[in-house]
């Protein structure tokens, strides 16, 4: 018995299994356990059976990233030893170039003494080392990993990111980053939309007037994409390159005026939507061009897609021009669609000659192309669901445009097969994934992280995780997390608020920084806006999704079914809205800023008052008089989009106080 | 009557000529005017007489700034209309590449149409530019140019920053960033710390080992030291290789151990002092090899000064090997100094040979040099007068270490040249200047900016300014504006204490702000560092002069003489470096990083009951008791240096609350 008591004195306290874990995107398998891999100065880390130099550099970043969280140094050895404290087992290469055919699978096993990865690749490993990493949690007795065991794979193989660099550039430092935040929420695929009515941003030796003059020398050399495939290749990233033809090419003709049946010269678009300039199909050269075009660029992208971007082909051109009319005429074309169609034939076999898929948007798909193409939609699932069942493969971008400023729970719940679709298990096949869209007119690199991250991984965690993963409060939790973690790789999103709001505003840093909790920007920010227009605005500081505004929707609905607290939170919220319109009025002598913010502000205070009102109906449950629905109906209404005009922001509020609204206007009179 | 009243009314509202302005460095003479130049979307600029290619890049970016902060487009055009918003107006070229010699004058002239700035050369025209933008302010109408009119030119024609990026490498976006600050605050001389024990940073094509083994592939190649030197010299910025050579030099021996007397193999220092390999002064082959290196690498640099180290030379080598002593005994060199000043006049005529001017650390300092040697003083201002006297030019470095962790005041008042020097007015002009130098041993990428800036303003301000600039309040107050302005170039100096708060602390952020508020990094951080530890302790999270205690040892003072509203403010200071002991206790379960803040903690809230006494003795005139003086003494001596032990972090009010203590001693008993 006394015994007994002195085994239990010396045994530390006992580690609780926790309730929930912080992973983000979710694992197919997840069993925490109730212990703790320690993490200390004396870490080490082994690989067992296969490994390469990708391994190795893969194992070495996540020590790195280890040992900045412990804050002191460790071993950057990588043993052998059976005993490491993580053991890396995997058993073969996989692709040396990432594939969309690549087993990302993985096990992880954490137990109080040692971590087993196990993986059939590289990728696998790359993947469940970032998993291994999101385990990390700290106490007083410093950084743990916590117990668990896990198997993972990934629902969908295509999981992909596009970046618009056309119509604003971006550094090679800042695409680095951006595969950095990708490797960790485990996306796959880097879609660089490298060219378009606004710049061409590769560097080409043969055409060098393309860069030369197509790109305000903002453009990528050889080296650099190199450079940049290499960096994704190590994260088990594919890198897919767009050149958008035969519409958004206008870039192209600045340099090579003989590739268009229009008459130049060209310039560089410096607005936005649709151009004239399309490439002409009815000459040869241009498909000369082409070929040689893609034979020469072809070599620096190792993945095996090509993207011939195909969307929003004006046909005006062709229309007007004589000797296309005849070639159409002459080739029973009968119409601009159809010469579509026929250039993209000619451009599938080129880019098939040079072993490449071609990969295009909604507008190519059509029956009588080969069917190896793959279809990427971005107007609706409905479209993807269409090509699918005409055995085309597909992937879904039409809920997925994140340079639209909706919150994160909008992204998060649509999914590339939907729930009820109609697509056979066969036809559900062809759906190989989605794509995030970030294009690029009102965004520069200042706002670029701010726009993208966090939101990017609740769309990451609809293509990796299980379809019945769908909890938006839990996603919400661990997106605070996730965001945070992003920050390691110096993405500065989470400081983009602060930062502006100090720029803008010096001394009343705080007030805009209350501003901005609880506004967002405006989708397609500002008139006049062109590709110099400098993005320094109030509307560039807002961020789509604040922090402070991610609980109220869940308050609202709480506190419409009567929860007391939700009630009492939300009625800070409603005050520190309210606030903002006189304070921002005090200042408006010397902050120019404030003028945009007064333009929401007094929205603002209309739907503070008009939520308080509806919760002290609703706490009273006292049945709201005429005079207050009127009144908050006119305050709803008058926020509906074509209201507000030249708005620069939107509140975020809207959605919880009609929520608010609708539950009090429900209130049934209380018999007495 | 009535048209003079018309005519008042459609007057705009007189401006104000305001009391002050928000120039750092303070111009030699200001004098401000009641009118705004306001700047919009109608901005134009041009250039009269002299203009070329870097002139119109120089104002091509003031424009883009001045863009920015308006938030709307403006004409890129750079047109030669004398009606223009902005007339620069330069007489010639100046030197094309950045000079000793260089005329930095300009004259300024702001009124409400117009604003001229005229200058002799290019690199005036380019300091003048920063005034103009530093004249920018705001109100309810925009933004506007505050009408003056401004003569400048610097006080010191050498203002440099040192940067060691041996010990810890820095990328050259980095470095660039760090040149837009320089050139921000009118800095002239990037003095690039190239080699060192922990790092040879330069590709050499001759010697490629240098690099190959040198560095761990963290250097520079050539086309990037190229790109640097062009970004500078865009900036009218000199650049300044040093290779510190004949100690210092372990990284070289890597790949050359020839060069040393002492047997390899050689590895790359990872801890920090002064080692024992040292260039071996006795063979031909280490000349041979200085000279082809240097006319190598001299062709990189266009600056005519080659820094060539000479300091901390370990004499252990020289004095233990056979060869050597058997050499100075035959050429009657005494002992490792006169061995050491041979080395120097060898190596002096290869640097000239190549065309450049040698610069070294003090102790290459001996009468029998020849004078056209430049010394650069990092032990004293009296060594520096010393080798004036001796007819040396000189920079001083000795007070403008800021990789030591004190407030920009004390980096402020120092002066190259002392009020009452025993200088002769001859003897002063051998005084060029000075070098604020930024040793990187406890510093990496993340928090190099918080380092260096906003405190280097001031070092920049006393190397420009007149000597009787010396107003600390009015420094601090200007010091808030120009940190934020250093903002606009991306550095991230303002956000370090929040980003890194939320990283250690997640939920816990607001504490950790506060904690950070009230404390600054310990100078040589943490033992066991070596150039492989993280940075990303609580130390690394804390800054040097954090803003919240700016004001604390002014309140302090004012406290001490009875000022009512400092003592309040004071109180309010003090309450909140008390709470945050307690508060970190709490946290300290799930937050490592809290024991590093309790560490600090005890003794912050011991500097609060303190000074909380002696605002209480001091507001009722009452004298302290014994028993007070005795707590209040034993608090100050646990916070002397060599009490402090292990402590990551300091406070900041040490000082401030002993100016309270001092003061409620001193009060004399209140006659009844």
């Amino acid at each position: 018995m006394s015994l007994l008591v002195a085994l239990v004195a010396v045994l530390p306290v006992a580690a609780q299994t926790p309730a929930s874990h912080t992973l983000m995107p979710v694992p197919t398998s997840v069993s925490l356990a109730p212990t703790q891999l320690r993490i200390d100065s004396g870490f080490a880390v082994t690989i067992a059976r296969y490994r390469d130099a990708r391994l190795e550099r893969a194992v070495a970043r996540a020590v790195v990233r280890l040992e900045s969280r412990v804050g002191v140094p460790m071993s950057r050895r990588i043993g052998s030893e059976r005993s490491a404290t993580l053991v890396v087992d995997v058993a073969g290469p996989g692709f040396p170039v990432p594939d969309l055919a690549e087993d990302e699978s993985y096990q992880l096993d954490v137990s109080a003494s040692q971590a087993t990865l196990t993986a059939p690749t590289v990728v696998g490993a790359i993947r469940g080392l970032e998993t291994f990493l999101q385990l990390q949690d700290s106490d007083a007795r410093g950084i743990f990993i916590q117990g668990a065991s896990i198997k993972d794979a990934p629902r969908f193989r295509w999981r992909g990111l596009l970046l618009d660099v056309s119509r604003h550039f971006e550094p090679v430092d800042v695409i680095k980053r951006l595969l950095d935040g990708m490797a960790m929420v485990k996306l796959n695929v880097f879609h660089w939309h490298l060219s378009d009515d606004q710049g061409f941003r590769v560097e080409s030796r043969l055409y060098p007037l393309l860069q030369g003059l197509g790109s305000d020398s903002l453009y990528y050399t050889q080296a650099q994409i190199r450079e940049i495939v290499a960096y994704a290749t190590d994260r088990g990233i594919r890198v897919m390159p767009e050149f958008d033809v035969p519409g958004h090419s206008s870039a192209w003709f600045v340099g090579y005026p003989q590739l268009t049946a229009g008459s130049g010269p060209f310039t560089i678009a410096r607005t936005w939507g649709t151009f004239q300039p399309t490439m002409d199909p009815t000459r040869e050269t241009t498909y000369q061009f082409l070929d040689a075009f893609i034979g020469e660029i072809s070599k620096l992208f190792p993945d095996k897609y090509w993207h011939i971007g195909g969307d929003e082909v004006d046909p005006k051109q062709w229309n007007s021009t004589a000797h296309i009319q005849a070639y159409m005429k002459a080739h029973g074309l009968a119409d601009a669609v159809a010469l579509h169609t026929a250039f993209n034939k000619r451009l599938f076999g080129i880019v098939q000659k040079h072993g490449k898929t071609p990969v295009g948007w909604d507008e190519i798909f059509k029956p009588d192309l080969p069917t190896s193409a793959v279809i990427q939609s971005w107007r609706s699932s409905t479209a993807l669901a269409a090509s699918a069942k005409a055995g085309f493969r597909g992937i879904l971008s039409a809920p997925y445009y994140i340079d639209h400023m909706k919150a994160a729970s909008d992204f998060y719940l649509p999914d590339p097969i939907p729930a009820g679709t109609d697509l056979t298990a066969e036809q559900q096949a062809f759906v190989l994934g989605g794509e995030a869209c970030m294009w690029s007119e009102y965004v520069v690199t200042e706002t670029l992280a701010s726009r993208i991250w966090p939101r990017l991984a609740t769309i990451a965690e609809r293509f990796w995780s299980p379809q019945n993963v769908v909890d938006v409060t839990d996603m919400y939790r661990r997106l605070d997390v996730t965001s945070r973690r992003l920050s390691e790789f110096g993405l500065r999103h989470e400081e983009h608020i602060a930062r502006n709001a100090r720029r803008l505003a010096g001394d009343s840093t705080a007030l805009f920084e209350m501003l901005l909790d609880y506004v967002r920007p405006k989708d397609f920010g500002g008139s006049g806006s062109t590709q110099l227009f400098p993005h320094t605005r109030l509307i560039d500081a807002a961020i789509p999704d604040p922090r402070a505004s991610w609980d109220i929707v869940g308050r609202a609905r709480r506190a419409a079914a009567g929860d007391a607290t939700a009630a009492t939170q939300l009625r800070a919220d409603f005050a520190r809205m309210a606030s903002v319109q006189p304070r921002l009025t005090a200042v408006r002598e010397s902050i120019p800023a404030a003028n945009d913010g007064l333009q929401v502000a007094g929205a603002m205070a209309n739907l503070s008052r008009i939520g308080l009102g509806a919760l002290d109906f609703i706490g009273r449950r006292a049945v709201p008089d005429a005079a207050w629905r009127t009144d908050a109906d006119s305050v709803l209404a008058g926020l509906a989009p074509r209201r507000i005009g030249q708005w620069l922001l939107v509140p975020t509020a809207t959605d919880a106080v009609r929520t608010l609204v609708d539950a009090a206007k429900g209130l049934s009179p209380v018999r007495p």
